[in-house]
């Protein structure tokens, strides 16, 4: 169970880390919609392993093919299935996995709950799962930006105490996209760079926040109570592999300020009603104001550390354990267009979502 | 839409504010449980308006009724209705609401995505609301305690920079409700509460923190890939009102920290694998490890202060508006509850759906 | 669980025969419907007991409350809370019910699952459970209509063997309703009054077929492959209490003919695209096609005989049990609102389905 | 939408007939069953095509492959990924699909409501779908037998005219599979078998009745209200392609009774509760009751002819259509191991359902 998310906009990942592949099952696209591979591939590449000096080493291409739901270049309505067949296994890498719990991963939480778990990379709980999501979110980004406008963006802000500003109004994908570390900030991405290197030359890994963006939401696009805007943006981002936090707007910086402080006054700017300032994040009572969404996630440090540390094995017998093979220093340049695909993902459904309740309530009679 | 919450214990919230009355139906109880409105009604208490100097003055009793799934005594496995009739109407005290939108409530939203909205008392908006999650919590909490031994609780950490330093592992249930703002710190809560009631003085209002625990949760709750455990909570915690951030273990401190710092070691502890630290939060991969889970939730300081705002009204023309009527400076106090009914009710959802799929996988042949 | 219907009009009814009351929660109604209990009342009418010669004598009025989701006359869009209190207990009617299973009856089931029941008038099981049913379906059947001009109708087309003859295309809710057996055909109406009142004297019961008939059902309305329309209305008919089969356009009689005698051939009408004849009961391939939705329920002889039966009691002993109290002799008159009910139900959701993705795809770039 | 089936044993299909494949992800498959593609391909072989002289000669061999969730010959507890690729690719046998819809098929309503369709093949309307379903059914038939004792059976009782008398209670796979109409009467599969040859030969096409059978079903699956056993049988089944009706029990035939002659008298053997007639098919007020479920599906005449038919192009101009391709002149034989794989999803989902709620009411305290 879990591998489903959304309502309308459904989607069902699948695959393991070393197995024959992984793939996703988009359910409910909106026919019509002009999709081939050239439109996910992008983002997977913006994904994948190997793609600058600070990610890992691994060679994988993740060349995605469409198996269903596009015909003569065009959606049909019916379930969209992706998939990127598997490559490059280097199990020797991880043959101390077979019979160790590496420490702040879920080795020991699946072989607990399952009685069993597919060691080689890691299995499902590799971020190669994540695969799914950049593909099927890169569909649902199209449709955002096509049918209503709405931009999705994302970009590294913190690395460890190395902080960005950033103006979730006016950062543009292209200054996000100008550095390897994805911050749009030069300065403040030169040194994190140099954080990552330095850590990764030490043996050791960091985290940091990836700001989440949407512009151009319409108003409307929600639904109170417990399916919230914030509260699906929420669980989307914490679903994500390493994430701890998240936090709306002021989030919990806004807890310093008084009611009178942090209120968003309301104004009349040409006919539309605007906020003043935007501490709501763009989303009030659960549902978007016309406002720019902007959110943070909280990504811990990667737990692959190439030192020896203490752990356990498959017999519940202490041992230690050091980290072999290629991993990412810091999962943040990576993390950027899965928080993108999520953002997108609950977007899309959200905006499906008031269309069927309150598509032509204005026509009621 | 989005009213319900959970899959297999899951519930349905109804009403507004000024209605006929609000409550909540829970479908998937477990039958056979003893269950009457004495298990509902402390945590109602502790939820209600005017339960203290420090919350809104309105004098509501919140009496619950049981309507059905209980029999002789005891659940019977079929759906629980549970209501609040209900009373102390003002709604002279409310009437500008009908005309002007309060600034960072949600009335502009909702008369924009529904194209209508109940203003008295602010109908669906009103914290009102979460009697119906309060009530079904209590019952959530009850299944964990007796079936599985799971202690479910929270407490106030944080009121604008004043902070308490609470130990998940140890604090208690007795000093947490051993005074009005609800920190199990003496020194904290005495300079919180005076805080309170300096920002009330004002007209003015404040936020802060609720930490959110689960102690004895077994190892295995939880479903990656989507709805892993700490995404579910952390939706949970972002539908509640005026809820701004959601963190889980090391949160965004974590991300100081490098991967060796932040590990949690295994050891074999009495047979039991544990981690040395619990930066974790009690998850990982998703997946309860047995350790205590332990979050934060920001909430943002209330919204209606008594003040003249800047706002436009239902013509969207500019205008003022200044808060009247009785409010609670700080929703901390009252949010305790609603934090651990919501905890209670993720937490309750994944143990039904861990016995559904790995019940007796080791009985499998 | 089992309790909630429908994806994006979901309905949750709960309640027992003897407790507090029965109701209904249905979430998702578009906003703006002007809907007050004058829109329910009339249906539950027509399937409340006691309403002619023929249905169980008992007198309940069922009158139902709206506690939630409307304001001004009008839906908000919230959820919609009904109900109606349960009056005239006679639990020493079914005393015997206490410790006795009832053959053919759901007491054994009941018991067995949830290992408790609520045995005073059959608890969760009786037919009073289809109130909030009927109250939900009143506010689709009022939806379909306005906004769709979907015309939602049922009618008892035969009581044992005595069979009526009845075109779906141009019978009349008038006629329909012009006899208390709700048959549109007169003489077969007054056998059929005849017949159930027989089978009452000799302490006996019948059973039947309902038709249930949708006109003006737009084309496209179902989602294939699993939520077909046909496959929605089988799950919906069958959920009702005492069915014991469906069947759509041609049915089980549908398998006596060749392909091409039972093939229905398209045609241009007007510019519109119609079938000649109408075997596919209004659907293809699970989605509407602008034809008459026809299908037909039989629904079993009601269980509760005046005779002693072989039975056994709840320690599982071998004794005989005769029906008490003041039962329906034939389910059909008053399983016409259901059947119109449910139908309403699932065509509403699979219209809202239809909106949300394919809305408009006619604008899709 | 729509592509989905089940709860906690939830399958979702893709794929059309002349694209890369068709396939299906099973997400809540308890771990530790031993499975291989072994296990899938036998039903899979019972449903391809070619299989028999009494079936369309298109030869597809329908290889099965698992692509995720199964680890060292034993499932993962993750989504379980299956597929077959498609191959023999005739589209000039269906170019006249491109312009003119065939009449009783789906091609008209697809192209209403999608504005689009794969017209090579049927594409997603292709009985090619019901892969997934068989492959997935496999697994929930292997489950139900190893871990409940639970045999599924299906067979032919009736080709247009002609039946067979089958005995729920004793019919053996062995006798369903000893001739290619999957009837275990050897009397009548001969003059069915002839039947079918017959109607082929003049180009038309005949339907009929399968018959469902469970046996072994413990008391206490099936959950009241919406989701009672037989309305999930029902749903089941009317999504298979080309079927018209479903009964449970004495179905339709059952109305003819009165109640006294339909009752299911209850009697104490050895021990269990029993019924000595199985007029309810094994369910009670939407529960097991421990007998054996039996139902039966009727599938139309097959809607692709050998002749001219009057019909519409994609212009809505009048025209007429003659099959040409190699098509099945009766889906029964086919259909036998779809109506088990669709039984056998809706029974393990209502075990799953039975244990998450209901596993361990006795331990209640």
């Amino acid at each position: 169970m879990g591998n489903s998310f959304g309502h309308l906009f459904r989607i069902t990942t699948w695959g393991e880390s070393h197995g024959g592949g992984v793939g996703v099952v988009v359910d409910g696209c909106p026919p019509r919609l002009p999709l081939s591979e050239a439109d996910i591939q992008p983002d997977l590449d913006r994904r994948r392993p190997g793609q600058s000096s600070i990610t890992t080493p691994r060679k994988e291409t993740d060349t995605v093919q469409i198996l269903s739901g596009v015909f003569e270049g065009q959606t049909l309505g019916t379930p969209i299935s992706m998939w990127v067949k598997n490559e490059d296994f280097r199990s020797e890498a991880y043959s101390e996995m077979a019979t160790k719990f590496r420490p702040s991963h879920a080795d020991y939480t699946y072989q607990a709950k399952y009685g069993t778990r597919a060691w080689p990379g890691g299995g499902r709980t590799s971020a190669r799962e994540t695969i799914g999501r950049v593909a099927a979110g890169a569909i649902a980004k199209k449709l955002l930006r096509l049918r209503w406008g709405v931009e999705i963006l994302a970009c590294v802000t913190q690395v460890q105490d190395l902080t960005a500003s950033v103006d979730p109004e006016t950062v543009q994908a292209t200054d996000i996209e100008s550095n390897i570390v994805r911050c749009p900030d030069p300065t403040a991405a030169h040194m994190m760079i140099e954080r990552i290197e330095q850590r990764r030359s030490e043996g050791d890994s960091v985290g940091g926040v990836v700001l989440g963006i949407a512009r151009g939401v319409p108003v409307g696009w929600g639904d109170p109570v417990f399916d919230r805007l914030e509260a699906d943006l929420a669980k989307a981002m914490l679903s994500l592999p390493a994430s701890k936090g998240f936090e709306i707007g002021s989030g919990f910086a806004g807890v310093l300020l008084t009611g009178r402080q942090h209120n968003d006054a309301f104004r009349n700017v040409d006919g539309r009603v605007r906020t003043v300032t935007n501490r709501s994040g763009g989303i009030q009572g659960g549902i978007s104001n016309g406002e720019t969404v902007h959110f943070r996630v909280a990504f811990k440090p990667v737990a692959t550390v190439m030192h020896e540390q203490d752990t356990v094995d498959v017999t519940y017998a202490n041992t230690t354990l050091k980290g072999r093979g290629r991993h990412d220093p810091c999962v943040l340049p990576r993390a950027v267009p899965m928080v993108e695909a999520m953002a997108a993902l609950v977007l899309l459904d959200h905006a499906l979502r008031h269309e069927a309740q309150c598509g032509s309530h204005q026509s009621m009679p």
